[in-house]
């Protein structure tokens, strides 16, 4: 593969990179120095030169990173050159703010489809989307939709899961706060929002 | 300072650690060996070695790091050794459901007071929280709470983040994807669920 060199914290990097690319070019601007690019998004300026040096050269001395090129690059590696639809699983408070969640389109990212167990929830629509009954997640298999997110209650995690795998789905963003298993082909972020909260306390200054 | 030479990428994972400890240790074991840790939490095991390895000696050939000795030690690092109080502002959908979320307690996070605008929903208590009007957020220099969890929508949230600083806030934690501006000295983590959507399309088999 081309890009099998590529390490995961690279990876795992691109986005916050793409994302400052994205909002630097809706500024008008074509080219930006790894300098200024560091400041925006808040990583090292080597540790993106060395980041970029993985998939080619798109840097001139002096005038910086051609910002459509590098743009383009980034969305294909990441495979966000084709909008990517995702399904919905829970829509109590948490599901409906993601529903609500206008920072997907940038990255051509796209809830096309929602799902509850609840069925005085089935049938609404929010945004659009009409919510389905969970019992229906077959239709993903049919859609080609292969990402899911999940905000479901903890106890219903990995029952969800097992369910979406089934129905085709490769990766999985969960917001439960549980470890979630999965086949080893399937990939699960898992997002836990007080683990963010706890790298803070580091740095206050003592009261 | 005693650990000025920690880099910022191990501080980042240290919570990852002491959550994977902390679970370990609520099973009842006593031990554990970098690789079973790496394993449980999804980080090398050379590259936790590293990351240990700023902070003192805590493993033994062979028998592995002590899980009691180890979470001390990354608690107090992380000053998540005494409990760190947090405000929760904006109780829409989302603030909701950070105010239902369970996963604060095990690192020592106390969401001890929420604030929304709307006259509505001022006085309301969720989970033994009652709903202050946000413009009590003087309060918080009373309280000693330095720590701030922003739910509000994307056009109110560089006002929300003067008023918090303005309140004694050291650190906020920003739900709301954009960019805000804040005294060097305030550490701001912002939270973008898009970005984390965005990292599972690299992974997906070609269809």
């Amino acid at each position: 593969m081309r890009f099998s060199r590529i390490p995961e914290e690279t990876i795992w990097r691109l986005p916050i990179y793409l994302r400052g690319l994205l909002l630097t070019s809706g500024q008008g601007q074509k080219n930006i120095s790894s300098r200024d690019l560091a400041d925006f998004v808040g990583v090292n300026p080597w540790q993106i030169r060395k980041d970029f040096s993985y998939f080619g050269d798109f840097g001139t001395r002096g005038v910086g990173y051609d910002v459509g090129k590098l743009t383009k690059e980034i969305k294909k590696i990441l495979k966000l050159n084709v909008v990517q639809k995702a399904a919905l699983v829970g829509v109590g408070n948490l599901g409906s703010a993601i529903l609500a969640y206008t920072g997907f389109r940038i990255y051509g990212l796209d809830i096309a489809v929602a799902f509850d167990v609840n069925p005085k929830k089935v049938g609404r629509k929010i945004k659009n989307i009409t919510i389905e009954n969970i019992s229906n997640l077959r239709i993903l298999k049919k859609r080609k939709i292969r990402l899911a997110i999940m905000a479901v209650p903890r106890q219903a995690a990995q029952g969800t899961a097992d369910a979406l795998v089934k129905a085709g789905v490769k990766g999985i963003l969960n917001f439960s706060p549980c470890h979630i298993e999965v086949p080893k082909k399937i990939r699960v972020i898992t997002i836990d929002i007080a683990m963010d909260l706890a790298r803070l306390p580091y740095y206050m200054p003592a009261s």
